[in-house]
Parts: structure tokens; C-alpha cells; sequence
């Protein structure tokens, strides 16, 4: 890897050492990122910061971590994850067309990393996008963490891969300089498609007792004479710095991007919804309006599909503006990982699937946490109330899984208008965010001038007679209201709010309501019980001593109606009626006993 | 898909309609899930259910759901999730080997399914395994769910990936029976590589004004004039059953498997861990030690590695039993899609990787759970403990991955002895499970006797003057056994929860613990606040009316030594004796209040 990096660094890439972020800068991606010892070296050497940081490697007081993170400003997606990186750089490819900057992309990738199917993913979608501003090179050293890789030295199993996949590929001695020299060059030249340098290169390189053996991956030398005997074979093979010509001020020697005027990208406001009070709107169709809306004002936003915007509506925003929606085909991880390093490049990209298949992308929902990017995902059909496609398709772990990384915002509306709201909310909230969706048609409940701050809830009915407060989001709100409804027959009155941000959530909204009602807290959800609504709830509400009754999915659910598996997986306004019922007959029998 | 469903079931396959589990009958796995109605229908015509029950196709009263599911006894493993049934079937192909039986694996794609990269990860594996028990068909209609596929009809883009992949490749007119069964010969006689059969079709085909034309996936007739149309269309290109000759009856002309004996599969007993009290010993560790014991008594054991093995410890099964260990090289998502496959043919398969790098196969650890298969997870590596390497590296949302489910026991042990008996526990557990293994060494606690049922848990410390219950798990369990001596020096007792079952989970032991320790419930976990333990807790004592405090990971970690990161995170002995010394004076100041 020293060779090509440094091939890379000081006679290839066009960058700005002190500058990372210059909008016209080559980007360079380490999707292997253990290897991020040389990265940080390059950097160091190239000018970044003093040489002497590396010594702080891996130490709780430096940004030189483990794994590259972008704590440091030379890094723009976290790496450490295998195939993800290559997946970053197709969107930091597309970036380049979207601001017509003619910056290329490097992407440095590990053999055993070439096994993950997402490389393949972005294999696809690369050569379909052409992306002749793109060149990876794969590091085929043979040896996997334990063991040797699938193919080893055999580069004719990667050349044709890569040439199946549409890549145009050069396979090279990957210490021969000039090789690697000549290949960039090729790359570079190659038009209507992405260039894979295939380098042969031997592990451990320059130490003869490590040299091409196994057993050596990210183990450290022991200190003494093995890092002695190590360091003295290194410094025999040392070429002295000239003292003139090129080589001898290798930072001077950098290409730097040219500091052009940019038009700024600042968005005009959006208009606001336009939608009538009790209007049937499912809430992914008025994701698909709002992205749409959103886009006309703010090039800055692009959308990504994985084959299914009739389902999600994203193909709105396909219409308003083709030439920032991203197709993907039946690819989550690839779309996902580029819309990671398009969030890194200033783009404000919403990929969008059904939430089920978000899951598929969970290793990149958690990157992207890690990376703290803006993207901006959306999930449709979640939940029992898709009806009769069956458990496949249904979302039920997606709150779950997008609540467990602390630094998400987590939407989930209920209407057309507070979708609206809401998709320019979050497209503006620093770092990631996710939007829940449904599937069926709801009624528009309120009006366009209504405002939905993230991190906010409503509170839909209430009286100083609540005896509970029912707390939905999504299709079970309007469940909550049915209950409503039917127990103000009986003259019993309840609270019900609709808790459209569940991260942040608002605690003091929750907690006032559970002490005007009693301190009977109910939720409801088209979701399984953990790591939803009723846990997002019950930890706001935890410190202020009140607990939560939670109406949950519980089981595998079936195919059915929506209506049908509403009601038997016992989210549905009868089960809320029953359990306001019950919770109030607890509450009964403890005064009584109390009184006793 | 009818041309060759046909063919492979009324000519090709070995099976019995009555009796689809026979160890020896040939599988047929629907990968695109989504042509469920093909494959019911195939399988009332051979006889393994009424015709009529196709009538309550995705109705709630039937199991003929939207996608196919085990519930149907005919089903292996639920899809509709594409790119899935690919990587079940290379489980059931491997499956075939070890209990040497000649039995075939047919599975049959989509041509957009093939963007997955799964589908790739599954390309690698069949052909390095060699798995000439497996042929796979691609139903190339050209036609996505939302528009054309990427490479539309041109079978030569196909074609070229597979045989790049390894696969021996065939490429026909989908529509011509002989050119399929012909194609479905030459898979058979093909050795020492996987077949891929790529199938030019017409979607819609034989309804005129439906042929190879977008916008009608998954779309059915209307009622009336369409439907009628369309049935007419169909009606005049059946061919009359013949009334004698092989067609006439088409159920007597399957092929069916002998009824051969077979050995059963029955486990001796594991013999009891032989660890010494105070020993120190990565759980990591123990749990490899206990895979490869399991394996010594239980021939149905098996394990998988995504190139982690001498981290994870799965090398110790390895060398015990190499003819059930399974390489996938860095590919998670075929690694478990496989142990899916294995577990549905009666196999126990224990795949595992690092924790962080389980939730690249989120999806598929969905889908195990809708097919509610024996497959038993383990990540290692798991929370900041993991230390250097970074977030990127560290597990800290796998439990509320895991947890989300309804039916995975999710187990965390702190120590060899627990590990090794859960590791026993969870291999006879119905259905899928996961545990959750450190890094770190930690001292054994247990008695080499000592049970560890699932749904239980361990009080490690009390008495009868405890004022707090500190909940951990793993490495905070030792967080707390440290706060415990600590706080015991200024005579304050707490009673520890050792917390291995998560899911199962003691309510009834969490309940006893809180009612005896004044209300104070603590837990301390290496993961992050939403998911894990604290919301296990908090929801199995809710009930009760019991609330927690939770000492978790609450912002995204970076590099640094174990112990530095336990303390900067936020989970170490000083927050707890902390935690335990707040929740006492609060408690206080509630009593001074409710005195005046």
C-alpha cells in the first residue's frame, strides 16, 4: 500500500493538504480501512498535520483512531466496515456531475473486502452510471484476517469479475512504481467507465520474516529486537530525499484544485403544504410530493431508489428532477453507501426503500452514524398495516434499529402535512435522519400552517378529565382516535398525542400528560414491542417515576387485511378501548386498597 | 416461471408431495418470493393440498400468504426479501454433503434480484464449494417492479457474471420446454461447479395485451371484462390433459425418494465445563471452546466464519470437526443466509462474526426469524470494551437488533462457565438465538456445575439491608462486582443481577430483586441506551410499576484502552457507585417530602 499511496498522494491526486474539503479536491477513500496507519502517514507527509501525531495512533487523545472516522478532516466516511468505502465513492462520483466539478474519486480496496457483496452492488451501478471519474485499486496481498483470500495471487479471478461487471481493468506489480504510474494514467484517460487497478502486492513487503506470510494481519511488532531487526531492514531500503529536482519538497510537488468561484447552494423556502383537512393521503405519497417540493428549491437535495419509487413515490422526485434522482435497481447497500458520500460532498440525498429493506443497509445505517453524514432515509410500508404481501414486506424492526444509534433524528408521521413539514425539517437537521411511512391512506388532521419541530409532539385531544394518555404515531393514531371516539360514548375521556418525533423525543410533553391523566401512560404501535414507540416512551418518562402500558406487535405477523392484522396483532382502537379499561380498573382497586 | 416450474416438478425433480420434509427429496427454493402463486399452484397439482384452498390465496384464514413461509410445510425458508434464497439454498446444498445424501437443490431468481449483492456473496461461495448439487434458475423477464431491469434482455450481461463467478452457465429460451429440460440435464451432469440456467422470458407471456409490457407487477386482472380476457387468452392455448401416456397423470409421474433408513441424528450428552474458579478466560474464547465440545457429541452442530475465525474462536470448532466448517470469506450476508438453509434441513448451525458485522446480514436475521429457523448466532467483539480499534469495530446495537424479533433467546454471558452452558442452552433452543461474546478476558465466577437455563438470570450479590439492584451483563457485570466492593467499604450494599437471558427475561427474578431493594433499579450495559438491557428491564418490570435508570453508551465512541473507554463512556464501577448514591439521596428527599 506505501507504493500506490504514495503514487497516489504525490504525483496523482489534486488536492489541498490544508484545505480537505476544497469542493474541487480529488477524494480519496480508504475502504480498507485498517489500513489507516499509511492513510494518516500520507496525510502527515503530504503536510495535514505534524508527523509527530502519528505517534498518538489509536490513543483515546487523538483523532488518529483505529479505523479512519471524520473526526479528521481529510476523511469523509467512516471506513472499518468492509465494502462500504467503494459504495462512498460512487457517491462522491455522482457529487462531482451534480456540481460539474471534473474531481475524480480513488477508492483503495482490500482483496478479502472484494468477497462483500455490496462491492458488487457498487460494481453494477457504477459501470451502469459510467463513472469514468471513478478508479479503485484492490490490494491483492492474498492474506484475509485469518487466512488465506478466496483467490490469493490468482489476479485473473479479479480481472474477470471487474471486466463481467463492465469495469475497465488493469491488473499490475503493485510495487512496481512506474506500473502503478502508467495505470492511473490509463484510468484517467478511459472514458464512459470506471477503471479497477488490480495490484499484485506481496504482505509485509520490506520485512523478510513477515513478508508474504500469514499470521501477521494488524499485529503490532513486539517491542525490542523484532521491531529493531523490522525498522533496520526498512531503513536499508531507504532512498535518500534529493536535494533538488521534483522529489525533493514532495509537498510542494502536490497538485492543488484551482480556488474557482462556486455558485453558494442556499436553498429558497419552501412553499407550504396545500393539502384539505380530512383529505385521504397515505403519508409515502406525500413523502414523494414533498422530496419533489423540496428539490425545486434546493439543488442540493437528490434522491436514491432501489427499484421500488412507485411503491415509495419516490418517482416524484424522479419526475421533477431526473437528473438528481439516483437509480439503484434491487441494490439497498450500494444505494445507501452512495448516498454516504454524497452527504459528505454537500448533497442532501433521501434514499428511500421499503423500511423492511432499509435493514438490508443496517451495517451502513450504523456507518452513517459513525460518519454522522446527512442522509436522510425514508422507509415505506411499515408495519402489519401493508395487509396482505405478508411478514417479507412488513417493517417492524426499522424504529428499532434507527433509535439504537444515538445521533439519529427519528420521524414517523401521521398525515400528509406533518410529512411535508417534516421532510424539510429533517433535511435540514445537522446528521442523519430516518422517516417512517405508511402504506395505507390517512386523513389529513392538520392544517398547512401547522409546524413540526423535530423533536416535538401533539397533543390531538385532551380535556382536564383524561383518565390515560394513548400515545400513536402513524396508521395507530388514527386508532387512538377511534378509541377516543368510542369511550367518550361511556363518558371516559382520554388523552391522545401523536408522537411524530420519537429521537429526540419530547419529555416534558410526556411527562406533563402523564401527570394531568393520571399517570396512565398507553402506547400504541405498528411495530414489535422492542425499540419502538412504547421504549422510546418509557425511557423519557422513566426519571419522572411513571412507567408505560404498550400495545405492540408481538408475534410473526401473517398475510390478512390491513383492518384483519390490525385488530389480531392487537394494535387496533378495540385493544386501546380494553386496555384504558383495564388500566383504569388497576387503578381503581389500588386507591381502594390504599384506603384500607 | 409456469414453463419451467413444470418442468422442474413434473419432470426434474425427486420428491414427495405428501411428505416434503424427506431427508432425500429434492428442494425447490422460490427466491423471488414474490411468484408465490406459481409455486402453490405447482404444489396442489402434485398433489400436497387441494386445488380449491388456492382460492384463499393471501387470505388471513390460509398459509398461502402473499410471500412463501415455513408455515406451509412445503416451504424451507420464508423469501421475499430478495437475494435471499440463493444463499438458503447454497445451506441446503451443503447440507446434502454432510448427511451424504444425493439429494438436489433447485432455486429460482429474478433477473432485478440479481442487483443484490448477496446474490454475488452466494456466487463466490457455491463455486469455491463446488456445489454441483445446486442449479440455480433466472427467470429474465426484463421487466423490475418500478421499470425495465438494468441489463433488460440481453442474457450476454448475465451470462458473463455468472461464468466470471465460476458457475457452469446456460443460457435458453425460458418459453421452450425441451431447451429447459435439456438445460436442467446438463446442470445434473455437470461436476464440480454450480449450474446457473439463464432463462430468456416474456413476463405476462400468453395474455396479449399484458406481454413483456411495465406497470403490471404484482398488479391482478380486474374483474370483469380484463379478467375475462385474459382467462379466454389462456384457455385457448391449454393443451388437453391426455387421457393416457405419462401426461395423463401428471402427480404419478413425480419422482420420489426411496424411504432409505437413516441413521438418527441423536446428541450425547455435552460433558460439564472444566474451567477453574477465578481462571481468566474471553467468553469469545469459551464460547469456541464450546462450539467444538458441542460439536465432539452432535453431528448436526456446525459452524460458519466470515474470515474472523481466530478472533471469534470458531477456528477451535475447525480444527475439531473441518468437514462442518463452512468459510464464506468476508461475506456475512451468505454466511447466515446459509446457516438458514442448514438449520431447515436439521442441521445446527452456529454462524458468527464480530457483533458489529452481524447487522451486515440484518435482513437476514429478519427473515430468520419469520422462518423461525434453528440457526444460532454469535457476535463477538461486542461494546466499547473492544478498545482500539474503534466504533467501527464495536457492537452496540446488536441486543436491540436482536431483541426487535419476537422469537430470538438473545443470551449475553460474563463468563467461560456461562458461556459454555449457554452455548449447550441455545443449540437445543427451538428456533433462532444469539449470543453475545466480549473481547476482554474475564475472571470465571460459575461453578463448573452451576445451570444456566434460558429465561433466567443470576442474583451474584445480596443481603437484606441492599438499597439499589445493579443490572449488568458480560463486562458490566464486573463494573458492577467493582462497585459493589467499593460501595461496601462505606457500608452501602447493593444486590447484583448477573443478566445473561435477555430474551427470554426473569421478570418475576427483576421484580423480587427491585421489591427488596427499596425500587432502585440500575442497569449497566456496553451498548447503546436504546434496545439493550435497560429497555429489557425496564419493560419486564413495567408492570409492576417499577422504573429504571440506565447507564449505557450514549454518543458514538472513538479509539482508546478498554478501561479508558468503559469510564469515558460512561458504564464503569465509579458510574455506578455514582448512579447508586443519586438514586439514595433522591429517594431520601422523596421521603422528607412525602413525610411532611
Amino acid at each position: 500500500m506505501a507504493d500506490f499511496t504514495a503514487a497516489l498522494f504525490f504525483a496523482e491526486m489534486r488536492f489541498d493538504p490544508k484545505d480537505p474539503h476544497n469542493p474541487d479536491a480529488d477524494r480519496f477513500v480508504l475502504s480498507k480501512g485498517h489500513a489507516a496507519p499509511i492513510l494518516y502517514s500520507a496525510w502527515a507527509e503530504a503536510g495535514a498535520f505534524p508527523r509527530e501525531d502519528l505517534l498518538q495512533l489509536r490513543e483515546i487523545g487523538s483523532d488518529l483512531e483505529g479505523h479512519p472516522t471524520p473526526r479528521l478532516n481529510f476523511v469523509d466516511v467512516a471506513t472499518g466496515s468492509l465494502g462500504q468505502g467503494i459504495c462512498a465513492a460512487i457517491g462522491s462520483a455522482l457529487n462531482a456531475r451534480r456540481i460539474k466539478s471534473d474531481y475524480r474519486t480513488y477508492v483503495v480496496m482490500g482483496d478479502g473486502e472484494s468477497a462483500e457483496g455490496s462491492v458488487w452492488e457498487a460494481g453494477d451501478v457504477a459501470a451502469m452510471d459510467g463513472l469514468d471519474n471513478l478508479c479503485a485499486i484492490t490490494d491483492v496481498n492474498a492474506l484475509g484476517q485469518s487466512r488465506a483470500t478466496m483467490w490469493q495471487h490468482d489476479m485473473e479471478q479479479f480481472a474477470r469479475r471487474w471486466r463481467a461487471f463492465g469495469w475497465h481493468t488493469v491488473v499490475i506489480d503493485g510495487h512496481d512504481m512506474n506500473a502503478i504510474l502508467d495505470a492511473l494514467a490509463e484510468a484517467r484517460s478511459t472514458k464512459g467507465q470506471p477503471t479497477m487497478i488490480l495490484a499484485r502486492t506481496i504482505k509485509g513487503k520490506g520485512v523478510s520474516f513477515v513478508e508474504g506470510k500469514d499470521g501477521w494481519h494488524g499485529k503490532p511488532f513486539k517491542k525490542g529486537e523484532e521491531m529493531d531487526r523490522a525498522i533496520a531492514e526498512l531503513e536499508t531500503q531507504f532512498v535518500p530525499v534529493p536535494t533538488d529536482g521534483p522529489a525533493a519538497n514532495l509537498t510542494a510537488h502536490i497538485q492543488r484544485p484551482a480556488s474557482r468561484p462556486r455558485p453558494v447552494e442556499t436553498p429558497k423556502p419552501m412553499p407550504a403544504p396545500a393539502y384539505k383537512m380530512g383529505e385521504q393521503v397515505a403519508t409515502r405519497e406525500a413523502y414523494g410530493v414533498a422530496i419533489a417540493k423540496l428539490g425545486d428549491v434546493d439543488t442540493r437535495v437528490v434522491a436514491l431508489d432501489a427499484d421500488v419509487k412507485n411503491s415509495t413515490f419516490s418517482d416524484k422526485f424522479e419526475k421533477a428532477h431526473p437528473d438528481r434522482f439516483y437509480q439503484n435497481f434491487i441494490a439497498e447497500q450500494v444505494m445507501v453507501g452512495s448516498a454516504m458520500g454524497l452527504a459528505a460532498r454537500g448533497a442532501i440525498p433521501f434514499p428511500s426503500t421499503f423500511a423492511a429493506f432499509l435493514t438490508r443497509a443496517a451495517d451502513f445505517v450504523r456507518m452513517a452514524a459513525i460518519s454522522n453524514v446527512n442522509v436522510k432515509f425514508a422507509g415505506s410500508h411499515a408495519g402489519v398495516s401493508i395487509g396482505e404481501d405478508g411478514p417479507s414486506q412488513m417493517a417492524l424492526e426499522d424504529l428499532a434499529m434507527f433509535r439504537a444509534e444515538p445521533n439519529y433524528a427519528v420521524l414517523y408521521p401521521c398525515d400528509a402535512v406533518s410529512t411535508e413539514r417534516l421532510v424539510a425539517a429533517m433535511a435540514y437537521h445537522p446528521g442523519p435522519a430516518y422517516m417512517r411511512t405508511s402504506r395505507p391512506k390517512t386523513p389529513v388532521i392538520y392544517g398547512n400552517d401547522e409546524q413540526f419541530p423535530i423533536g416535538g409532539l401533539k397533543v390531538v385531544r385532551q380535556s382536564t378529565d383524561d383518565v390515560a394518555t394513548v400515545v400513536g404515531a402513524g396508521v395507530t393514531l388514527f386508532e387512538a382516535l377511534k378509541a377516543y371516539d368510542q369511550l367518550r360514548e361511556s363518558r371516559t375521556l382520554i388523552r391522545v398525542i401523536d408522537l411524530y418525533s420519537l429521537s429526540p423525543i419530547d419529555r416534558d410533553g410526556l411527562v406533563a400528560a402523564a401527570r394531568a391523566t393520571g399517570g396512565n401512560l398507553i402506547t400504541v404501535e405498528d411495530h414489535y414491542a422492542a425499540g419502538g414507540i412504547g421504549d422510546a416512551v418509557a425511557e423519557a418518562v422513566a426519571d419522572a417515576g411513571f412507567t408505560v402500558h404498550r400495545l405492540a406487535v408481538r408475534e410473526i405477523p401473517r398475510s390478512g387485511k390491513p383492518e384483519e392484522l390490525i385488530e389480531r396483532f392487537g394494535i387496533s382502537a378495540a385493544h386501546i378501548v380494553q386496555e384504558v379499561q383495564r388500566v383504569q380498573k388497576v387503578q381503581k382497586v389500588q386507591k381502594v386498597q390504599e384506603a384500607r
